[in-house]
């Protein structure tokens, strides 16, 4: 969440000029007038976004004892978060019963913002001993730079022998491995957005349950299709081109000349 | 922007020994503790939800007077919310050349947020005598209900004889008197959240300039890929289909027999 402000400013001075040289001496001043009262907008949206950012950081310090705490209740519950993962409505959907076996083994999990919450975060998965592989904890790490696209770093997975599971047909494991595709990555939001700060909710699905239409998990169709849309978006801008071509046609027909 | 809670307290108290009927009593007990844990999670997000809802509001009533300002300069430049909206990257696709003549007798807007700003907001439209139709204004009013579908109401069109717009087979005021799909209103979303706080950066631009990819325009297949969506939904449902029963198919044939 962040209100936007411009840099209009930061342009050269004359640039509303050249973009409207039509415009009378009084159109001008008044387009000045118009770029003073953005720059009160900015300012008042740069201050809300300061304070909003404040309140979060606020509460983000205050939950932390309580996850704390939530940790030690969960690691005393066997299989807790591989519950959790095969019940989501979503995720239970690229879940092989093999993923599941192993993510029994997930004892933990962690999400800490960074410092400044707005620039990324990371997740800490913490697993106990397991036949698959040797690691004791599997980080991934979100950078979500303010003007530059997201950008994802793990932990290598020290496979042991034969047991590496992202060699299989599809695995949850995949994910877990990636550092690709942060800007859409469905998966870890379900975890960030919805499993840690209520892992409950979805525990408490009996299995092959669907949501009771409380509404977080109301668009069950929406993870397939975000994983699906590459595949469709070719096609969308073939229809797109045709529609624009119908469209100018239309316009030849139905219109006069005009000077906007 | 909102930071979910969760209503299993309004359940059956006995809803999580149900779900898990398997786990002995320490793992019982330790459920109910993170059950207390997510008590005291949501009453943060609560508390956080006021206060971030608070800053809004007060800075909501901060940029009200400058609008208002802004408005009178805006009313003083020939044809500007025409020309804002027939540059902007996305509208102007939606916009036919008789629909940007009649947009120049568009003097002014207002968009105004509900007294509980995150309840909805309406936008008034303000035109002078023009030759398409009588209104002198023209309102579109969004309900967001926290826990329903967004609806839309809007005013209607009283057009002069022989120029309804609608009636082309195009215009963009087909959106202007829909009251359907507030949903998905991209329309309106460009309006408020684009156009509304920042004309002049629309106005700016150059006719047939395109952004200069500092971020607010940056994505400009969005619309058009999402005005396209429903078409392809559909095939992408079909592919969902196939892919289940791959997966199904792979599962059984890697997998062994599980519990979880």
């Amino acid at each position: 969440f962040c209100y936007q402000t411009t840099r209009i400013n930061g342009r050269e001075n004359s640039s509303y000029c050249e973009a409207s040289g039509e415009l009378d001496e009084l159109a001008q001043s008044n387009l000045g007038y118009i770029e003073g009262c953005q720059t009160d907008i900015d300012l008042l949206n740069q201050k809300a976004n300061d304070e909003i950012l404040q309140v979060e950081q606020k509460y983000i310090k205050l939950r932390q004892p309580v996850y704390t705490r939530r940790s030690r209740y969960i690691e005393r519950v066997p299989h807790f978060w591989a519950t959790v993962f095969s019940r989501h409505p979503q995720l239970k959907r690229v879940l092989t019963k093999e993923d599941i076996q192993c993510l029994k083994y997930l004892t933990n999990i962690q999400i800490c913002d960074f410092e400044d919450s707005r620039s990324g975060y990371h997740m800490i998965f913490h697993f106990a001993g397991n036949p698959w592989f040797d690691n004791s904890t599997i980080t991934k790490e979100y950078h979500l730079p303010w003007h530059d696209a997201p950008s994802c770093e793990c932990s290598d997975i020290k496979w042991k022998q034969g047991m590496n599971l992202t060699k299989k047909s599809s695995s949850f494991f995949s994910w877990f491995c990636s550092q690709e595709d942060a800007s859409t990555d469905d998966i870890a939001e379900i975890i960030k957005e919805e499993l840690w700060p209520n892992p409950l909710q979805s525990f408490l699905l009996k299995e092959n349950e669907e949501s009771d239409g409380d509404g977080e998990f109301e668009d069950e169709s929406k993870l397939d299709e975000e994983l699906l849309l590459d595949d469709v978006i070719d096609e969308a801008d073939d229809v797109i081109d045709e529609a624009d071509d119908v469209i100018d046609e239309a316009d030849d027909v139905i219109d006069e000349p005009d000077d906007v």
